[in-house]
Parts: C-alpha cells; structure tokens; sequence
C-alpha cells in the first residue's frame, strides 16, 4: 500500500464522517447515516468516473471504500458527542482528503482524451462533488457554493499540476506537490478566513 | 410474458403513481406530474444501466416502461381523490415494485464485473434511487433517509440473493424467493411500524 | 462556424446567464456563480452525452463551451443591475437557446440506437436538465415542472422532428423548422401566459 492510498483511504474515510454528521444533524436514522456518509465519501469519484467512461466504477469493484465508508458512519454515528468537540481534527482530516481527491482526479482525468480545462474540472468534481451530493440529499445549498474558500483550492491545484506537467516533472513528484499546496490553500483559508467577492 | 416482466410493468406503474401523487402534493401542472411520475418509476433503473456501462439505457429503448410511467401519472391526474382514499392499495403495489426492482437490479449486476457487495448496492440503487429522485425534485429530505424501514428491506434481500446464489440454487428460484422476502419484510414494516434507531 | 454552432454558443451564453443569475439571487459567491452559470448552461447536453454512451462529454474535449459559460457568469456578475433592467432580452434569448438545444439533442440523439419516443425524451433532457440541475442547486423546485409552458415546447419541437424526419425531409431543413417552431411556441407561451392544467 503506497501513501497515496492510505491517503486516498483516509480522505474517503473523514469525507464519510462529514457526511454522517450531516446526517444525523438532520435527524436521519441510521440507514440514512450510513447512506449519506456513503455518497458523500464515494459521490465524487464515482461521478469521474462515469465522465470518463469507466464501468462500473471502482467502487462496485473493490470493496475497501464501500466498507471503510460504512465504518467512518458507524464511528460517526456512535462517538456523536465527541466528534463535534473535535471538530478541528476534522476540518484539516477533510483538507488532507480534499487534496488527495483532487490529485487522483486529475491524474485520472489526464489519461483520458480531455482537454487540461476538462482534467482541471475534472479533478475538483472528484474532490466536491461528494459534498454537493450530501448537502443536496440533507435540502441544504451546497456549502462549497456560498460560503469559504474550497473548491477554488483545487482549482488552483488543478492549475498547478497542469503547469508542473508541463515542465516535464514526473508524474509522482508533481502528484505529492500539488496534494500539499492544496492542503496548504485550505488550512490557510481556514486560519485566516479567506472568502471570494460576492456581488454587492 | 413472464410474471417477472408483469411485476415489473406493474412496479414502474406504482411507482409513477407515487411520484405523479407527490407532483400533485406540490401543486405542480401536468408536465411536472408526468416528469416527477416517470422520474420516480424509470429513475432508479436507469442509474443502474449507467453505473453497469449500458447505453442506451433500456427505457430509451423499449417503449413500454415510458408509456406506462405516463398512463399512471395521468391517471394519478384524474384520480387523485380516488387514490388518496386507497392509500393501503397503493403501499402493497410499490412493496410489490420495490421487491421485483431490488431482484433485477442484482440480477443485472451479477452479470457485470463487481463484487457482491457491490451487486447489493446496485439492487438498492435500482429499487430506490428514483424515490430519491422524486423527493429532490420536489424538495424533500429523501423519504428512505429518514423514515422508515424501506431501502434496508432492499439491502436484507440483497443479502439473501448472495448468499442463495453461492449455495448454487438455480436463479429463477432465487429471484422469487428473494422479490418474496422483500415483498413480506417491506408489509411487516409497514403493519408492525418498524423502525431504524437514530441517534440521541 | 455554420449558424447552428452559433445559436448552440449564444444558447449556452445565455442559459449560463440565467444559471449565473440565480447563484446571485441566492448570495453565492463568484465560484459559486460561475459553477452555477456552467452546469446551467453545460448539464443538459452533459447528461444527453452519458445516456448515449458518449465518453468523456464533448464539454470536457472541446474548451469553447467551459469558457462561454465562465464568460457569461463573469458577465453576470459584474453587469448584474444592468441585467436584470433588460429581463426581455434575456427570455428572448433563453428561447433561443431552448431550441437550439432541443434541436441538437435530438438529432444526437437519433444517431443512436433509441426509439423516437426515446430521442423525443433526450432532446428535452438536453434543454431543460441544466435548469433543473441549477434549481436543485439553489435548493429551488425546478420551473419547468411547476410553472409556465417550457418544457411542453421541447415535446412539441420533438414530436415535429420526428414526423418531418418520417416525411424524408432533409435533416438540416428539420433542424431549422423545429429550432423555429419551439423558439416561436416559447414566445407565445410567454405573449399570451400560457398554462397547463393543474390539478383541481
């Protein structure tokens, strides 16, 4: 198992949690935990790969994800209380899983017929898309929308890799680069409260 | 015909009656009765084909599923007194759909490279996805999520199909047990008011 | 350039524009805006491709689509009060633009292998998805199924390409009447306030 899958099983793990969370925020039982923590943890993935074609997505083919998402909903859904008091653990948990996802989503997105825009795109929908599933499926706008400095961070990485790529980096080097910064962008945007203009 | 190609027509006509009756609920016109009564009977088998990699998806290609959603949108359009008066009629037919859309829907997916797990979830996608279609559309936290002993029925059958099919009982036998499991469990639910434990 | 590929680029301007200017109604911020505005204007023809089995979407292959769309939620964003003065200019071209996209999808659709109740389905997918994929987002009943006559057009425009095609009409002169056709049923839907029947 190499590092960037532990980190890929780890951001699908935390991406679970925040789902959960949402979940039993809205006082969903614990179907509805587990589904909501599955789709969030999954959604994103899944979505790439139908866009690229890919079936039936690795989910349905290896069942790691399937089960450690089941497991980060049951952890959610029994250690409630403790979780929401540690909630900056999960905040930067969820930033390392945000730049894992947008990593492998692009570099996915790049062996397919698509255009650097297109892998670009393509690498944040692995990252959010999840989120915007579960803030969908819990009748909230999607967070990554209105407030704070998220997508736009693997928009930014995005751009990076495809500039690294470029210079001719290997593949692994611009890979580790570009997971960093957008962890990076993100604990900064959290520190120091970044937002985008809105129109007045 | 068979009886399996009956209960199915007949599951995609309860199905659209249930999304055409929330369409009326939310006092949309007879476009969004149609829309939301086809999207709920043709949703859920129609994101299984995608995530299995078929296109076409079978209701684009076979007339009678489209036909019949529209036959029971309009008449859930004529009506709807009438059926607000049978609600137990109404809640026996979609067990019925909901049994016979779960057994093809893994029967489908066992058919294409997942795991088992996997073919589980794809049962329960099928049978449930185009509820959840129709509670979005119509802005409402997904019934399966929060209420109910409904989609984990599905996840109970699915079970049960894997482990008929390794004991290497012949499909159509499995089929109908397994559509008669979820069938029984989805009316017991019903009459004994089970329900999921949620969090404190 | 021939004239369809323009009206397919102002279609997707201006239903970017309506995507973008809904992100401003409800206070997004400018990421938000301009994903709203693209998977207003970029979700109808995305989801036509999936269904087709066409991977990846031509939006992910051809650039000047991504780069409308994000030029039409900049616009918005920044000419917002202006906009909102010239409301008829905008139902004007979202028009235009409901056509086109119906039309395209249709024909797309054809080249496959659906029946012409299928392809009438799609070339509607592909001109109202993205809007309902917008009021989604904006946590919004979606328009085209509670009000006005939008949607209908598109069937409309459908079932007249599917004649004049059986007529043996040359496919570029069916494209141009039905583009035609549902432009001018939308500007009397508009002119006359046009209904469906609801529900008593």
């Amino acid at each position: 198992m190499t590092l960037l899958d532990l980190l890929d099983l780890s951001g699908t793990f935390f991406f679970a949690l925040s789902g959960a969370m949402m979940a039993i925020r809205k006082k969903m039982d614990l179907l509805g935990i587990i589904v909501l923590g599955t789709v969030t943890a999954i959604g994103g993935g899944t979505l790439r790969e139908i866009l690229l074609g890919r079936f039936p997505p690795f989910v349905f083919q290896q069942d790691q994800y399937l089960y450690t998402a089941l497991c980060a909903s049951l952890a959610a859904f029994i250690f409630v209380e403790q979780l929401t008091r540690i909630n900056s653990i999960v905040l930067l948990a969820d930033a390392l899983g945000l730049g894992t996802f947008v990593t492998i989503g692009i570099s996915q997105a790049l062996e397919a017929d698509v255009t650097p825009t297109g892998a670009v795109i393509l690498g944040a929908i692995t990252a959010v898309a999840g989120g915007i599933m579960r803030d969908l499926l819990a009748q909230e706008i999607p967070y990554v929308l209105t407030r704070d400095f998220y997508a736009i961070t693997c928009i930014c990485g995005g751009v990076i890799f495809i500039l690294l790529e470029k210079q001719g980096l290997p593949r692994r080097l611009t890979m580790s680069i570009v997971t960093a910064v957008v962890v990076l962008l993100r604990l900064l945007a959290i520190r120091y409260n970044w937002r985008l203009p809105r129109p007045r």
